[in-house]
């Protein structure tokens, strides 16, 4: 078919509201604004139906399709790699389809919006345990594709392990309902997982039955300073020791994130008087008021105190307290967009070994670009470190030796025997990293399932696996 | 490569300790005793590079390979299904490589049993939190390959869960490093979790970096008995909505099973009064000392018996009578397997649906086979049932209705939204099911994958996927 005749098809199809071919400046650039491309339309199925019309086409007549969720990824994935693409935003597909509180479940179209989702399930004292920075805009179907983490990964799990069933569109047309909602499922390949983290690659996920737990009514958490980072991986590890099943957040920053926020943010509050080379918050979350996580965090940090491993802390004494604690944490990565040009990594090590991982690191880039300002910041619980760089004053040459500074980064968690990508995917940013770090084998694997379900090549290219 | 001269490469290769070809009859026989076949040899490889050079042989030979962890999976999984295969054991490669006790994980070789392995773990006070009844042979290789469940799934999770990482030969002997050993890791699909459960098909783990928790040193446990499943799904959603962090067993079973018990078995230890028409035994259990389980599961049981849910119940004072009640839970099958012939299933529903599924299905089956003996158990939390059937007295062709008979027990399980296959897998016995029960996409997607990842169909054919 002629991409005229395609575009009549698809009009015929979706109608005004479901075929766009003008206005698209949202559509066609990614959240970070690393890929603009020029698209042959925007697509926004209202069902899983259209979905599939839509691939059937695209795929007869060879025209690329890239599903596009909230459009909040960090490597670019969600906008084509090239023009003329067809972008199918699930923007449409809304619907909270089934929500079984007794049951822990729910049923969802995959353009719920995370936030959304969590507002309506908090009416029924459940919630999805899944928490990221763009819960605002996220949505399900993307969280899925790209196997989202986030801060409570090291209590619930990341995506994958909150997905009981999904449906997906593969990339011919066919409907794959996988739609059971039961934990124990070995009726052969965990296809279910498979789609989890495939970055829209191998079809488009259109619904999915999610596991939920019931919605934290106590929190107790607080904001420590350290004098270094490994004596923040001892305090972690005790704090999981005493209270691992309460454990939703042990997120940490440096000192040098502080500064930032400190500097670009208007009046954050920082509520501790010491400050440190690190800053560790700890949120203890349960549904039972019978279990005492306030005074479990009071008897860890008190033990840190007198083992001298904290130099100071704060715990939270109220809901506006707990909210600034956490707006600190996450206001680094806009205190740092705020100071300059900046370059921002995701990887993942051993925990143990993250302090060493930091300190070699820096050197590494230090000895690179004398000056360069090092920001990590992240999950201290499994080890998931954002590493962002900034240059030194006046560098304006800085970017060019993005791809340089970037994969001492890479490499170095690498050789930890961590990851390169943690929680942000491959999109297309990664892809160059991937090929270059993951062995031959493991790239002919993943060739080959890509091949295999998306022999066309249709679907999301050059993410994941280059074409 | 001929048989004789793969058979003399193999002998050079492996030495006489590692190629029998003589007294395989613990290799060639399942657990069930359903599958018995007559093997070219039986390869007891040492190190990865021996399995990689036996898979590169074999390939080569086109002689098909079945790899055998403990030999206790209930689907004839682990023996070939034709004569003239190669059965692959890893009882050789025992190695426990690695325990970071610091770090939750642990590095092993495919071969090392479970209770070895946690008796291991225990000193350094961490534990690989999977529990089955099988634990004392089943080695780690087979429990990722069949994405092993059990009565902790509900609070840990299944094995994919619990693998960070995996080394696995693929089937033209090459091998696969995805030794990593993070939670996040979104560095392409998910190949750590594609392994897990593919049963030897895809191609054969020979180590898993393993996520562990903090060892259990606090445990409460009660037997109860009510009047009927419906109010024991009610309070057994109430226990997870108090005490779901702790919730490490919530198993159930029937009046049947007891009786089968208590006729069968030598003194059984049942310590209540009242009998009822089910029975649970709830465990809640922590890391810290600090977390009030006794309390917890004594409040949830008061407000229960106030709300009339249960007939009579009993908290475990001692250890020995902690273990008592596991034990009567755990010798439901041996009770069953001493009375008479019997059918085994293990299907999952969602949970609420459970009552509702265990009365249609004994309706039907009682309408196929007037006295039949329907005897389900399993675990409460998950919504995992084995539904084990006994014929009536005298019924000699009972075996001959067999397929009719599970047929029933399967296709309700999907009617209900579940799954006919939940923590044992397929095997062979289940692949006729399986291609029942499974849409065409569904299979045309797991044959496709298995095509590109076993293009000879060298590994453990006809198993999950029919040639």
């Amino acid at each position: 078919m002629t991409r005229g005749g395609l575009n009549n098809r698809l009009l015929e199809l979706l109608g005004e509201e479901g075929w766009l071919t003008s206005d698209l400046q949202t559509y066609q650039r990614d959240w970070l604004g690393i890929q603009s491309v020029e698209l042959m339309g925007v697509a926004r199925p209202e069902n899983t139906e259209d979905v599939a019309a839509v691939l059937k086409l695209a795929s007869g007549a060879g025209v690329p399709v890239t599903p596009q969720g909230g459009n909040t990824g960090l490597c670019a994935g969600s906008v084509p790699s090239g023009d003329g693409a067809i972008v199918l935003s699930m923007s449409r597909m809304r619907g909270i389809l089934n929500i079984n509180p007794a049951e822990f479940t729910v049923a969802v179209e995959a353009g719920v919006v995370l936030a959304d989702l969590n507002q309506e399930l908090a009416e029924h004292g459940v919630m999805l345990p899944l928490h990221i920075g763009s819960e605002g805009s996220a949505q399900i179907g993307g969280l899925v594709s790209t196997n989202a983490g986030g801060s409570h990964a090291h209590r619930h799990g990341t995506m994958q392990d909150l997905v009981l069933g999904l449906e997906v569109v593969l990339p011919n047309g066919e409907v794959w309902n996988g739609c059971r909602s039961v934990l124990k499922d070995n009726s052969g390949f965990q296809l279910r997982r498979l789609f989890c983290g495939a970055e829209g690659t191998l079809g488009i996920v259109t619904k999915a039955t999610l596991k939920l737990a019931p919605i934290a009514t106590e929190h107790a958490t607080a904001l420590v300073s350290l004098a270094e980072f490994q004596t923040a991986v001892e305090f972690g590890k005790r704090v999981r020791a005493v209270a691992d099943n309460f454990l939703v957040g042990l997120e940490f920053f440096s000192n040098a994130g502080l500064e930032l926020v400190l500097k670009n943010l208007s009046s954050p509050v920082f509520p501790l008087t010491v400050r440190g080379e690190v800053y560790v918050l700890i949120e203890l979350s349960s549904a039972c008021s019978q279990i005492p996580v306030g005074d479990l965090l009071e008897s860890v940090l008190e033990e840190a105190f007198e083992s001298g491993q904290l130099l100071d802390g704060a715990i939270a004494s109220s809901e506006a307290q707990r909210t600034a604690f956490w707006k600190l944490r996450e206001d680094i990565p806009e205190g740092q967009r705020l100071e300059a040009v900046q370059l921002k990594h995701d990887v993942s090590v051993p925990v143990s070994r993250l302090p060493q991982y930091i300190k070699e690191t820096r050197e590494r880039l230090e000895a690179e670009l004398p000056g360069i300002q090092v920001n990590p910041f992240g999950h201290l619980a499994d080890g998931n470190i954002h590493l962002n760089l900034t240059p030194p004053a006046g560098r304006d040459d800085f970017m060019n030796s993005a791809e340089r500074l970037s994969n001492i980064v890479y490499d170095i968690a690498v050789e930890f025997g961590g990851s390169f990508a943690a929680e942000h995917g491959l999109g297309q940013t990664k892809v160059g990293v991937a090929d270059r770090l993951r062995s031959p084998v493991e790239r002919r694997l993943m060739a080959q399932i890509k091949q295999a379900v998306d022999p066309g090549n249709i679907m999301n290219p050059n993410v994941i696996i280059r074409s």
